[in-house]
């Protein structure tokens, strides 16, 4: 199983290391031992929204091989849904079986026309920003449409993360890993 | 008010991002403009236990100028107790105000010597590595001795941040804070 986290300047880092923190757990904990990924941008280095750098592993090549696809949000956000180049790059997903996303991530599936005729969520803030890619917005934690699952703001990466676990290892992995985690929700 | 976050080899990333998001967002959201931070670190570049790479602004140098400094856990802490070297540098933060770790990094406030005759805790897998540090092993989410203040496990790093935003620039700060992570706890 091969999964990618994609990264871009001005992201929210907790956005991307909440999630990523129980799925690849999903590997260390020993539940899905073939599972691998990668950080994956169309930059080499890139920094959030306080400055922090994260390196990227894959470059600008096609998301199209991945099983899950993972955005994360930010106010990068609000200039990228208006970057051709970005989108036609993050539409290379289409065909993956699996994309989420964390708060204002949803407005860049939006943007590749991905949540069309779909229930989706964002950061409470974004809720009319998104209200123009989607057929519904929910102000659940998770909304779960089969292939694409969309999650609220910030700390609801984790939820989404904990979510993933259950439902690509169980339900008895997703309790191990919480517990792990030390998540009291 | 500077603000020191300690990285080293095989931490785990959500220690450090879910502290680092709220604290950092003192400076973003306007509450303690003159606020800064670095990443410090005994090397340029540090991975964590899944081998996604950070980068240190703040390399080997004393850490006594900073007013407050955040260590976070991770496997790497079991070899870094017995490192004299990397225990002698983080005892440059010695004459710091406030010192805080999340999950096992209060292993390694311990092996400064730090927490001798405090409360403290801990991940619940390392409360027994800990009790020979301190002198009582608290099972609670956060744990305040005045200048020095232990998270518990992983997501408790969420918990600290938001309470240091509290005590630093009071409970309003904190609450606004909390609502634009989405935090619903």
């Amino acid at each position: 199983m091969k999964c990618g986290f994609v990264v871009f300047n001005d992201l929210t880092a907790l956005d991307f290391i909440g999630v990523y923190d129980p799925v690849t757990r999903l590997k260390t904990m020993g539940f899905i031992p073939d599972l691998s990924w990668d950080v994956c941008a169309r930059e080499n280095r890139i920094l959030d929204s306080s400055g922090l750098s994260f390196e990227a592993n894959m470059v600008g090549k096609s998301l199209s091989s991945y099983d899950l696809v993972i955005v994360p949000g930010g106010f990068g956000t609000r200039s990228l849904v208006n970057d051709k180049g970005f989108i036609d790059w993050l539409k290379t997903a289409a065909s993956c079986p699996l994309k989420a996303s964390v708060c204002t991530g949803s407005l860049l599936w939006g943007a590749c026309g991905f949540l069309a005729g779909k229930q989706a969520t964002t950061h409470p803030s974004a809720y009319e920003d998104l209200a123009k890619y989607c057929e519904t917005v929910k102000h659940e934690r998770i909304v779960d449409e089969g292939n694409i699952i969309t999650a609220r703001g910030v700390t609801a990466g984790i939820d989404l993360g904990l979510y993933l676990c259950g439902k690509i290892a169980g339900e008895t992995a997703r309790e191990k890993i919480a517990r792990q985690m030390d998540y009291s929700k």
